[in-house]
């Protein structure tokens, strides 16, 4: 647990210093000040400027040095070359960690740039911690700040972590999480890694009783076998999913002008997947994907799935798709083809599995019988259904698709029911459909439906292929899990 | 030409019977004649009903034998046992084709159906064309009529056809183009081809002038041989995109009981693609995102990629994406880098191509001094860009882009006089950004800017991947072409 000691006062600092605060909102010395105080930071702010007696209504010190009060943790926005001395400044002053945001270090690829991040590793090395240079930092809801450019981030501490070489893609992923019914125990944008790197965070978010999932965006690993061992421990625990990026020709260039990373082969990444039992992805899109799954889908989520899905061509291309990610169809028995057979129209619908219903939306009343035999199917762990409800509403719509009998609340309320009563994990699909700007409304309805069944823990993809490959993450997990 | 005349009576039918037309609206007799009324068909309209003197507003006839006037098109929607004698009166009053909505054929799996289906062809072969059963049929908008259910598509004429082996498929492609700049020639579900199949509407489409682009959704096509030499004939002049559903185990198993196809052998397949030159899909996404590219690209555009971003890892992520297609993105010479360093700030950006221009949103002026340097560069046929102004505007996020100086419209028209001016194809990338029911307005601004961006002859996608994916399949396409 020293780690967890270790770490405090990078994740929930008692008062932190900006150095480089401004009151020229062009600055992001005046962002970071700002987006603490409107995330509603309650520790001691102490912005640091020399030419300043106040910035953004609070008392200025030339140095940090200068301030009277004990510092956790400092955020430092002055130009690159500057950084070492502030740095050694926030060592004298007892400043425990911080975060630096300057850019123009090792990434620039020319010596100034090296030598000075090596000067910052140097004076890590005599006690204090660091984070960077080169990103945003730490955005952690529990200890009420965000170094992330996100004033409006959730301020609920959730399951998932995300350690992120990349600045952009930490707070791309914050940013859409809400959607996704996703809060964070942890975000933390690291950058050039001279001294924190993905090794140390992964050890401390193991140990961080909060973080039940983590995901990472790796360009190049500082302590490659250290993280090894790691991910391959962690992942007995908790899951760990990696997107390793630049291992395509031009990628490890990009990668190289990023943050100074070698990214290494494909085939030492095929291997570490392979022995660590380590999710493998590949975007963020993906990372939630696989994230929001794994939130909500139990140990007993399995290969074999029932599909209920109506139009669309469902049953051929949900099936396809559910083979390609690993999963399987299990053809149902003829005893329930035959029940089934009894509730559906018995032309334009099917009843093999998948059960196709023959139309985008059909009564509560039929729904409610398919989804209560479908849950009582042998040989069947885990169902998938479409539901287009949303996106054939409205008076347009009423001559072609028969909804008399059927409300919309009951319709939502089924999959929910069936989940908590069967105990089967559910995973619903509500498809965006068109997407013109008259579709709006459609859309609008898509999220509220899909925001119902996430707080009623029931995984929503937009489509059958994202559902597909996030449940087969889940069982790949813990299929390796229970063999390691 | 012979085909163009032969089908004529199909998708320009100057009158049509609606045999089953029903004043009941949840049956799909109605369906198909209100729809036919309200998407406006100019033609002569016949409700078939024994029972109804009179269906939507229209006089009916007992059969259609007792139609006084000629019929061109009969759309039949009858129980299946009904529907051979149906025909029969169909072919013995002149009407020239009939499109059969009614499933409970071949698709059963049993012998009933079976031989229902084998008299249906043996009638077709006597002197009336016909379309299904089990299908939707056609939707053209050049001939004033849709059998789709869609009274609200476009009544537009545009270049793309599509052939489908499922009726939900075609209706959701054609629901879904209006979002992206699309209208089609022909969309045509033909279920389970008892007489036209594919490869007779490939033919046809072929000699279509309307038709410039086909997209087809196939299950099991009915003549192999004739179909290969077709598609191989066809992609000399138009691309054919093909959706092969149905090649993973449990598909197979699908594929039999939707249309009473056979699925055949992967290997086939790619035998077919490699020998054809016809452009693999595997989903409705990637038939419309190709589509789109393929209706505003260039034969010019070429693998060597620029990509222009800013935020979000954009560098390395775009390369990886462009790689992971086949794009190549190659590093710009030392001059133009040193020029691109002029323009932006030192830190946080990246100048070798990706151009990473340090954050979401940037003044229009600079945006306009970068594309002008990027699309003078050499050793670059196709320009890539994302752009995230739709989720950047508001009070809110004011202290952290600095959009002083840039006006929204200004920085919208820049890529599309950058492509005029320089005639190098642009593609633009529209991030969704997030989904929460707050960010709908974000979403909105999002639809129009891509609207804007489609008028002006430019593809947008939601993501990098896809717009690298879609690239790479037109420069598939003229590569091949150049070969043969």
């Amino acid at each position: 647990m020293e780690k967890l000691k270790e770490f405090e006062p990078i994740f929930y600092p008692k008062s932190m210093a900006v150095i480089g605060a401004s009151n020229d909102e062009r600055k992001f010395g005046a962002r970071f000040l700002r987006t603490l105080q409107e995330f509603g930071y309650r520790g001691a702010l102490y912005p640091i400027n020399p030419r300043q007696v106040e910035v953004s209504g609070l008392k200025a010190y030339p140095t940090v040095r200068d301030v009277p009060q004990p510092v956790d943790f400092a955020a430092i926005t002055v130009p690159a070359p500057v950084v070492p001395q502030v740095l050694e400044d926030c060592l004298a002053r007892g400043v425990k960690a911080a975060e630096i945001f300057t850019a123009g270090f090792g990434e620039t690829g020319e010596e100034e740039g090296r030598q000075l991040e090596a000067r910052l590793a140097e004076i890590a090395r005599r006690g204090i911690r660091v984070i960077g240079p080169n990103c945003f930092g730490v955005y952690c809801p529990g200890g009420g700040m965000t170094l992330l450019p996100g004033a409006d981030f959730p301020k609920e501490t959730g399951p998932i972590a995300f350690i992120s070489q990349s600045g952009g893609h930490a707070v791309e992923l914050a940013r859409q999480a809400r959607g996704w019914g996703i809060s964070f125990s942890k975000v933390i944008s690291y950058g050039n890694a001279c001294d924190i790197n993905e090794a140390d965070l992964l050890e401390y978010l193991a140990q961080d009783s909060d973080t039940k999932i983590i995901a990472a965006y790796i360009e190049g690993p500082r302590q490659g076998e250290r993280f090894r061992h790691l991910v391959q421990v962690v992942s007995q625990t908790k899951p760990v999913l990696i997107w390793k990026a630049g291992l395509t020709q031009d990628g490890a260039r990009a990668v190289n002008s990023h943050t100074a990373s070698l990214s290494g082969e494909e085939t030492t990444w095929d291997a570490l997947f392979k022995q660590t039992g380590a999710l493998r992805v590949g975007s963020l899109e993906e990372i939630i994907d696989t994230a929001v799954a794994l939130m909500h889908l139990p140990v007993s989520t399995g290969r074999r799935v029932a599909v209920i899905g109506g139009g669309g061509g469902i049953s051929v291309a949900a099936t396809d798709a559910c083979n390609q990610a690993g999963l399987h169809i299990p053809a149902f028995n003829e005893p329930l083809q035959r029940e089934l057979k009894q509730i559906l129209p018995p032309a334009g619908t099917a009843v093999r599995n998948p059960v196709d219903v023959g139309a985008p939306v059909v009564p509560a009343g039929i729904w409610h019988r398919i989804w209560q035999k479908v849950a009582a199917a042998e040989g069947v762990d885990t169902i998938i259904a479409t539901q287009a409800l949303h996106l054939f509403r409205g008076e347009r719509w009423r001559h072609f698709f028969d909804t008399k009998g059927s409300s919309i609340s009951d319709s939502l309320q089924i999959p929910v029911d069936i989940k908590t009563n069967s105990g089967k994990p559910v995973i619903m699909v509500l498809p965006v459909g068109g997407t013109d700007v008259d579709m709006l409304e459609a859309e609008k309805a898509r999220r509220q439906f899909r925001d119902f069944y996430l707080r009623n823990g029931i995984p929503v993809y937009p489509s059958l292929e994202r559902a597909a490959r996030a449940i087969a993450k889940v069982v790949q997990y813990y299929e390796r899990r229970a063999q390691a």
